[in-house]
């Protein structure tokens, strides 16, 4: 039996202040890092034993996984980072208020940008200083394929190339991988695990830090999926995710 | 012009006891983490743009490493963590108190067992708790290649490889690498590029937390070494390393 547990990273501190974040590099709060050496123990606790580990270029992510790693015991095991993981691109409106953003726009409008599958927000220009084009990080990346703006399905357009090419072939050699990313990429893994359309995949609302399991027979088929931790406090978080654009 | 950035970690929980550490994967201390954020912040300060760095299998580097990167704003960046960059393994010393060691042997006996080149401790029996033959985190390892103990000249050679075969060759593709190891595995890789003596070699005694900067021209040859921060500070620092064995 092998398993991947997907998780997405604690609080950030635009998601307290319920901004648009996207690819903006903002830190964990404290919450989050609590959230994260929660998710780290329990995960101890169910005698799991990470081999390897996947991340993104994003401290919000890579941080949530170094703490559950050091709760584990497991700082040693390799992990590997990409911008494929990172969270979808939101282009003009990163940094923006959502709440503020849904009083100016209505409702609908946000709840289409962040919630429809394939249209995105405004792009951001290329000589705005919160580009990508301008970070060094994405430098060894061509340039056609560092976005401005991402709908949902451009997010799971690039996330899954590394599922496939990375992720999944090191099944082969690995029993326990961990992944820890964003909202939207980890939509798209899941999106193709578990066959989900296009109209319900935009419904499913990761909480943050909740490990959930994938588990695979020697096959590499997909048996079984589960989150780890207690159900009622897992469906209350996921319910405060889906109504975080909703006008205060 | 390159540069490679040696670091040893900061101060650990067995560095504060005064215990012979070796491979025994104690946690750093919040002194060591202090150092580690004062370490970070000063080559941000310095303007290091790392593009990759390494480690060993430990926490107390793993997790030096990781604060410095982050303070940096470089948490994105590619690691890669190796064995070979572990401390000197310290044998059935590992766990004892350096100063009761030195009561029970003497000054004499634990200066050589702690500063001589080639003279090992005792080793760890192969069914001892301790031994990294019962450790999963070097199970992909040949058993021969894991030490029962080691002699500075055994972590010299054993440290080296990795220096030519992963670090060196990167310098190719990278303008500036870090490498946050440990007092003996960083003697190593300074012996060769100093063209150091065996006997001169163990009068080294690194600062922990202190970033010593090694710069190469093109052709990757060495032109200059340095530490970066208050050199009265600097030498107090090594002058409390070498004093470490030494009876209360």
């Amino acid at each position: 039996m092998k398993k991947v547990v997907l998780i997405r990273h604690g609080e950030s501190t635009w998601n307290k202040e319920n901004r648009f974040t996207g690819w903006t590099d903002v830190d964990l709060t404290q919450g989050g890092i609590n959230e994260a050496i929660k998710a780290g123990k329990l995960l101890k606790e169910e005698c799991f034993k990470f081999e390897k580990a996947y991340t993104s270029y994003l401290k919000r992510a890579v941080k949530t996984l170094n703490v559950i790693l050091d709760c584990m015991d497991l700082d040693w095991i390799p992990v590997e980072k990409s911008w494929r993981l990172n969270e979808k691109h939101y282009g003009n409106l990163q940094g923006l208020n959502k709440a503020e953003t849904a009083e100016k726009y209505g409702d609908e409008q946000v709840l289409i940008w962040r919630r429809s599958y394939d249209i995105p927000p405004a792009p951001i220009a290329h000589n705005d200083p919160r580009s990508a084009l301008n970070d060094p990080r994405y430098a060894g990346i061509p340039k056609t394929y560092i976005p401005d703006t991402e709908a949902l399905k451009n997010t799971v357009e690039r996330a899954l190339p590394y599922w496939f090419e990375q992720i999944y072939p090191s099944l082969m050699q690995h029993n326990e991988i961990v992944v820890v990313a964003h909202g939207n990429s980890l939509r798209g893994i899941i999106k193709y695990l578990k066959n989900i359309s296009d109209e319900d995949i935009v419904g499913l609302n990761l909480p943050t830090a909740i490990p959930y399991v994938f588990e695979f027979d020697d096959d590499l088929n997909l048996i079984k999926d589960y989150f780890i931790g207690d159900p009622e406090e897992i469906k209350k978080l996921m319910e405060e995710v889906a109504n975080q654009a909703k006008k205060k």
